[in-house]
């Protein structure tokens, strides 16, 4: 076991804060376990007396609510909703063999992970607050402060009011049907499917209605897509938010060497956003062809869709390309290196591996 | 004038059934024209006479309706959306260009317009008729018998009930802030921002509370995007729904001589589904460097982007390519070839011009 009981497979970018990728292996089972799932803190973890813990949920409000977790567990309908969560720098590594990012982890394909997720709606908590009708963000705060910032502050982001409204969006006390870990944000969090993992704030302690988006750091300076040409800084470029459609091969892997003749390849698909993935293809031709790839078990809406194809390789050099499709027949980039941005966020082009396959 | 009150600029592609796209000229206005807007039908303009015209609300509802436009007019809120409509077969031209598709008219980038739409929200009405638990898509049948139809059948589709319920979402007695011109479905029709224009049905007589997508034609047979290499038959591919991002360059067109020096290029983008256009961006070597182009009137959430940069042209030969990004960070593929199928469907792929700059 390594830290925080995570398995030793994780792959680790940064021991404090700490910050771990989920290993090879474990990204191929459907739903990840719980310690295999990757971490990304910005952050000390905070430890919380989950007795004295309180969320408070104010700003544009009628009604101020200061909720203690036995009131949340009573007074609320529990709901369990399995969800991919993805950082916005999955697959960085490809960008950083581009042109090299500094100060950002090289994150490969397991900076994303599917778990169920279990507590209550964050629509019906709103509810009970009544925001108002010059509201149209929700700010979650964690309570994780960050020497990272500028200034130095508490985790945080916002989400629109339409989508926090939506029943999918939970404020989470179990993770795989245990109580959340402190690694993932004990006592609760948010967990907003679709949308990339720096908003789904763990150790929540408060909730602001708002009518702009959340003004700080990890929204307004940093988690936003800059230009190649641009420097990041307040407001420059766009806010990340949806996840953007992705894929990747997880097996074999790129470099690999297999027995050439019928070879399994698998790989994940996530569509992003409240759409799902429709189809994935594989080409050994560079992309003037394309196979389709058997999607495997549906966990519904809000996960990604594991698939996997059979292909024969003759012994040989061979370079697999993927392309995913979402549900409005929208596939993904081709060209890696006109995504490079300074950041190196969004990195969803089609992946591509090299095997050598040899006689047996 | 031509036919149905367009203008004479639209290029006609079919007099009967009539199929027509908006003029080059006339997709450089932010809100499209009623004269100049597009229209894509499978069959004869059905005339019909409003005062006996119903509207009937069935399937697996509570309470089934009949509706006059007068109650519809009385007895719901009138909402009015600008939305951009979108045939699937837009740009199929590019496609058609790698290898023919036989039977399938040859779309340039007109099959595409924006317009006001004034009526009812549908989930008003379907609130009225309370949809039975089982319900999950919400199918339309307008009037018009189309002859392509195997068998011939009126022209039909349907969309999921969660969509459906969503306020854009309208019936729809004016456009422009006219009465609806037969061509364009009076006396009532569907209109469904972010989704294919196949489904905003004209001529609308039926709605169908189901539990399964609409079983016709028109999506259970056509209107689905095959593999390359598939044949288009019953249930094969995936059924289109959302619209895929896409942009186009409408000036300078394809081919054409310009002055060296300044230059400006504009065109259109437009996310689809419920996201919205985050950026533009134009380059001149090919893909290797980018400039952002400026996004012009935001029209709100279901309306393409106008955009247009002033480029700097030496004398010679110049390819424009240009990439639209979408709220998710997601952008649009590279090759065009890649994106061929056997009904033509969905040509999102960058557009790329060449022009020739030669001195003043």
């Amino acid at each position: 076991m390594g830290h925080f009981g995570k398995r030793d497979d994780l792959v680790v970018h940064q021991e404090e804060p700490f910050n771990a990728e989920t290993g090879p292996e474990s990204l191929t089972d459907p739903v990840t376990g719980t310690d295999a799932f990757y971490v990304r803190n910005h952050g000390p973890v905070p430890e919380l007396d989950p007795d004295g813990w309180r969320l408070r949920v104010g700003g544009m409000v009628e009604r101020e609510l200061t909720l203690s977790l036995k009131t949340l567990h009573e007074a609320f309908r529990h709901r369990t909703v399995t969800a991919t969560l993805q950082c916005a720098g999955n697959r960085r590594e490809g960008l950083i063999a581009i042109r090299d990012i500094p100060g950002e982890a090289p994150w490969g394909p397991g900076a994303t992970g599917t778990a169920s997720w279990t507590g209550v709606a964050l629509g019906d908590v709103l509810a009970l607050a009544v925001p108002s009708g010059d509201a149209s963000h929700v700010g979650f705060e964690g309570a994780d402060s960050c020497p990272e910032a500028r200034p130095v502050q508490r985790f945080g982001g916002s989400i629109p009011l339409d989508k926090a409204s939506r029943s999918e969006v939970l404020l989470a006390w179990a993770m795989n049907g245990e109580p959340l870990a402190p690694v993932h944000g004990a006592p609760l969090r948010a967990v907003v499917p679709g949308y990339i993992g720096a908003r789904s704030v763990k150790w929540l302690e408060r909730i602001e209605l708002r009518s702009e988006p959340w003004p700080g750091y990890f929204q307004h300076v940093v988690y936003r897509l800059v230009p190649a040409d641009g420097i990041p800084g307040p407001g420059v470029g766009m806010s990340l938010g949806l996840v953007a459609l992705n894929s990747d091969v997880l097996s074999p892997r790129d470099g690999e060497t297999v027995t050439a003749g019928r070879v399994e390849v698998r790989g994940y698909a996530f569509a992003g956003g409240d759409r799902h993935v429709a189809r994935v293809d594989v080409s050994t031709d560079g992309g003037a062809s394309w196979t389709q790839a058997e999607l495997l078990e549906d966990l519904g809406r809000w996960a990604w869709r594991q698939w996997h194809i059979t292909l024969d390789l003759a012994p040989g050099e061979h370079e697999l390309v993927v392309r995913a499709w979402d549900s409005s027949a929208a596939t993904q980039p081709e060209d890696e290196a006109a995504l490079w941005n300074p950041k190196g966020y969004v990195n969803n082009a089609r992946p591509r591996i090299r095997v050598r396959a040899i006689r047996a």
